[in-house]
């Protein structure tokens, strides 16, 4: 392409998605200059996070354009949810190896279906050649102080999941082995859902929080490194989904679930107090939370099996993509 | 690599990067938790722009991380100069084939160097496997209605821009031709100086603003288009290096000048009756900013040899990378 053709090319592209994007606002100035300009509304702090996926890497080569869409933007929502922000503004930065129109509107109904829903803007970004890769920057708001973090959990605190696990490692599982994939376990690795609306309910509720994208029982111990405590995780009480129990055998289940990854939803922790309120917020948002285990004194994450005895992870099969 | 094992060296990387990275009193969570808390200053508005290099696209196979590092933030902070905004914080998505420590300590070297200059703090971001990609989002202030835009040029205005113009390009022509190349011209490419003191001058004294990324007459373009006039641009008047003036006969440097890219220089439109406080900003900056030609009435931008005909740039040779 000669550089007339591919200045003209990258401009159609952003004119494309600039048409498509919707407005709000505190946008005072979306695509199409060198940057963006926006209102933080007063009294409010910013909450900002950036997460790239890159073919091969956190999608299989074979997922639609559409759903590349929807979870490089869901990954990042998830992250706002586990600070409890709310969406505000996203930037999208799209490494294509082709000037492709199709693809980019595929890629773009999936992200803007899951924008849409969450009143996120798309307000700037760049396009540009090079292997596929989609990083995305989302922002949101919080009032100060109420920000959930992953610094507080106590002991004595309860240890609680949203929704259920193990599905999207469990269809990444399938498709590495070559057997047909059960749709709706690849339905949760391709289109995860950011619990947002919890999210933003648990300010006064929990101590803290975590999305879970490396593994329950890694991220928990991500949670009890920074809170300096150890946690305790009943495997029996894992959320599973009527698919992933009639697709897997109970172990290998059970590893999915507390190893697997890939599940965005969050992980939190609040004192016993809080139960009926943390099942309040279930039944308002209509998303299922589940009590896993509890907070304790000392270091590390233990997983429970049945008998109380201590569970040790499979060490083979549930390297996610990442 | 394990999941355990990955997860460790991405956290290693994330606290290696962590350890490093400026603060600010504005931050109120920088890196190690699901996203970064920042305050934006009240009364100010928020510039944001995201900018993707990739290797092979945005800059040679051969070009030093500390180089890269640095370069992934100046196009960045070049564009929050083009809208005379303060920098203030930035994220980044660095996706790495391996995960090879010594060349992230050398690309946070030069990354970090330009970000102290600036007074930028790195907040956040995420590391990830993949084809070498560096995606920065920047964020900045401005007072409300004061931003830079493409969109404000007038019949009369005269048009300046920063610098000298070319020599990036220059470099990449002769690296592509296996000539050995200039140092002087190598640096211009690999460590363009973002002109944000001279961008955060302007607000009170320019009608329109962009930074050149895909030439002066591709750039201007867009300002005309954005700003519904047109441009004349006195190539005999566009600033040059003494090592651009050394290495290229005058036609071929001419198309540099105006066609090349990758300079990171400012091209602005101003009323006459602002001339004097231009030379004022120059002065202060310690900037060249030079007068190139002038905003008149009608559509597109003409380039004029010295003898006042137009000038038609050569089709062949100036691609630059992006």
């Amino acid at each position: 392409m000669t550089e007339r053709s591919r200045v003209a090319a990258e401009f159609d592209l952003i004119e494309r998605i600039r048409r498509r994007a919707a407005v709000r606002d505190d946008v005072v100035l979306g695509i199409g200059d060198d940057a963006a300009i926006v209102q933080v509304p007063a009294g409010k702090q910013l909450v900002i996070a950036a997460d790239t996926l890159n073919r091969g890497i956190h999608f299989p080569e074979n997922t639609a354009p559409a759903d590349i869409g929807w979870k490089a933007l869901a990954v990042n929502l998830s992250d706002l949810a586990a600070m409890g922000a709310e969406p505000a503004w996203c930037t999208l930065s799209l490494s294509l190896p082709a000037g492709d129109m199709e693809w980019v509107d595929a890629f773009l109904d999936g992200f803007l279906e899951l924008a849409t829903r969450h009143r996120i803007a798309l307000i700037g970004g760049d396009t540009t050649r090079g292997p596929l890769s989609v990083s995305v920057t989302v922002h949101g708001f919080v009032a100060p102080g109420r920000a959930l973090r992953r610094g507080g959990a106590c002991v004595g605190d309860d240890v609680w999941v949203t929704g259920t696990l193990g599905e999207a490692a469990a269809a990444l599982l399938q498709w590495r082995g070559g057997a047909v994939v059960d749709p709706a376990l690849r339905a949760r690795l391709d289109r995860p859902t950011p619990r947002v609306a919890v999210g933003m309910r648990l300010g006064a509720v929990a101590h803290a929080c975590i999305d879970i994208s490396d593994g329950l029982l890694v991220d928990l111990q991500h949670i009890c490194v920074a809170s300096e405590v150890g946690g305790e995780v009943e495997l029996e009480s894992l959320p599973a989904s009527p698919q992933l129990i009639a697709a897997f055998d109970t172990q290998r289940r059970l590893a999915a679930q507390a190893t697997g990854g890939d599940d965005y939803e969050l992980c939190f922790t609040a004192p016993p107090a809080m139960r009926y309120a943390v099942e309040d917020i279930a039944i308002e948002t209509r998303t299922p939370i589940t009590r896993i285990g509890r907070i304790v004194a000392g270091r590390g994450v233990r997983a429970l099996s049945a008998d109380g005895s201590e569970w040790t992870a499979p060490t083979a099969g549930f390297v996610h993509f990442a």
